[in-house]
């Protein structure tokens, strides 16, 4: 069997789960195929897909995504035998996508995986692009590598599974693409903000959504396939990100101390995008437009930032240490000159990111 | 600063290792470079070129190419606040050239790192190719990636450094290089297999070693360039090694109960050389001479193998779980037709296995 590096990965969303689970074997020559899953979909698995495969449950939750879990799925790829024409699927959230794919990035130096992503957020952002990753020492994807799956399978069905928490967090990330994509030169692109502002968020119906994920899901790729390894247009999917990873670790840790309950990947990136909008604004001069709209359905669905009361100091030293940077001492970030027109690599100071966050926290 | 993906990393031979060291943070734009050094190495490291960088000493042996020392380099670079601009020296025979490359692959999902390899071995084989990795569940190299460093500089200088026994280890691979080379279309791949056997090895000279180095090294670069993720031509490099690992993980096993002591990369794979070389023939009709003057080099040189001993079914079982088998059950080895025209994909019966491992412990 050919062993070929897909740089561009084929996406599909797809009404027949069946039929495309029944063609990997043959598409990709696999001799055996294994199975890793979150445990917050396995019911759902295992009641229909569950007999053709031996299969790996893995918790769900962010702190999951470390070092022992990899060994564990490392170990299960052993014991099932798994050879380089072996076929790991990754059904779940981003945990189960990012950490399975460093997996297959790593087993044997490399296996062919292929992503079946069950929530919102990974179907547009985590299983689309090859970032693979796990946590480690406390900071986010910190041990990862570029490897993307041959295939990711978008089966809109598992939306109805999840909590509406969970819809708004993906849809955080749609929002994000739908900032950069006016500037893309593809049909997908094409007014995608306007129409994911008309998108009614009070019903949140996955049905709708379906179109608007295609969309997303091509625009990324558009991004991705033109600079798979980050090295300047991709960096533009960084919007609202250097705030927001600082303000998800920041939330976890005291989650941990037992101050809060967590923040959501998605929620974190919608105030990353106020964060970044507000610098966009004062300090290149984008409309303001934008950076209302987000404020409103912040306001209206989101909720406002729990983590306000902690020092915005400790957020800063962690967008320091952001693997974004390309100098220790910078904070990097991805700005807007317009809707839809992103500029990357822009420095700034601990000043103005301390007034950004004021402004966050004021709102 | 730009970041490239070089699937065709720059080699160097040079008699200024200074000059080079002086040159790479311009040529790569890095902030901030540090070093893994082998403890074999490290007192010549640090005499000369110790107070430009930060260092890590990593303790020398395939014992330690463990997901732990894996680890502890993370934990440096993390310590050590390497951004994906940062630069990593790998300075040392294969275990830190393998596995400081599978650090900096994962590390912050891929930062560029240099080889610079201080073992013949390595200078010919690990340090070059790209291929990184860590032993893992008594497997060698069974976690890993495809990440070749950005340059690998080769300062024979090291070589005076070494016992014989190293010297001959990496003689073993540049053998290897030789039965391959014959078919290669490039200039230095001319006259490779006679050249290297009129070398004497009696004298073992590490200068006249120098020009056979650099054409083994070219040759090696040539079929990784053009095949670098291993779909064809690179599985001509397997020569000796199906056999050869499978030799190697059993004395191991055995130098672990005390029962040997131990048994080098090169001198393993040499041996495996001789397994494969009788299979050519009886398999593949290769003519005896190459079998014949390897035979007589093992017999002066590198001494009969140690494990002669030990259940042949052992050996067996651990090829059957070779990264190389494309499916579970085959044993998958490259073979010769004739010296310089290697063939891939061979698949060996347990019977002919058996019967190869018997002709060699009976030499």
């Amino acid at each position: 069997m050919q062993k070929k590096h897909y740089l561009c990965s084929l996406i599909m969303v797809t009404t027949d789960l069946h039929a495309e689970l029944d063609r990997l074997s043959v598409s990709y020559g696999a001799d055996r195929m294994v199975v890793l899953v979150a445990a917050s979909v396995a019911p759902v698995w295992q009641k229909f897909f569950s007999d053709r495969f031996r299969v790996l449950v893995l918790a769900d939750g962010e702190e999951n995504k470390s070092l022992d879990t990899l060994q564990r799925v490392w170990d299960f790829l052993f014991e099932a035998d798994i050879t380089r024409s072996g076929l790991l699927l990754c059904v779940g959230g981003g945990t189960v996508t990012d950490l399975g794919g460093l997996a297959a990035a790593t087993y044997k130096r490399g296996i062919h995986y292929i992503n079946i992503p069950t929530t919102l957020l990974a179907m547009v952002d985590a299983a689309v692009g090859g970032k693979t990753g796990i946590n480690y020492r406390g900071l986010k994807n910190a041990v990862g590598a570029f490897y993307p799956p041959v295939e990711t399978i978008v089966w809109p069905e598992w939306l109805s599974t999840l909590p509406a928490e969970q819809l708004l967090s993906g849809f955080a990330e749609m929002l994000k693409t739908g900032l950069l994509a006016d500037g893309q030169k593809i049909p997908q692109a094409e007014g995608l903000w306007q129409r994911l502002m008309q998108y009614d968020m009070e019903r949140m119906d996955p049905t709708e959504l379906t179109p608007l994920i295609a969309d997303c899901i091509a625009v990324k790729q558009y991004i991705v396939t033109a600079d798979p390894s980050e090295t300047g247009l991709r960096k533009t999917l960084n919007l609202g990100h250097t705030f927001g990873h600082a303000l998800e670790e920041t939330a976890f840790a005291e989650t941990k101390n037992g101050a809060q309950t967590g923040l959501l990947h998605g929620h974190a990136v919608l105030y990353g995008l106020i964060a970044e909008l507000y610098l966009s604004h004062t300090l290149l001069g984008c409309e303001r437009e934008a950076l209302q709209q987000l404020t409103q359905r912040m306001i209206h669905y989101y909720g406002r930032p729990a983590c306000k009361c902690t020092d915005r100091e400790r957020i800063i030293r962690l967008m320091h240490q952001d693997k974004k940077n390309e100098r220790a001492t910078e904070i990097n970030c991805t700005l807007l000159r317009s809707t839809g027109h992103p500029v990357i690599n822009q420095i700034i100071t601990d000043a103005q990111a301390d007034e950004a966050l004021e402004y966050l926290f004021s709102l």
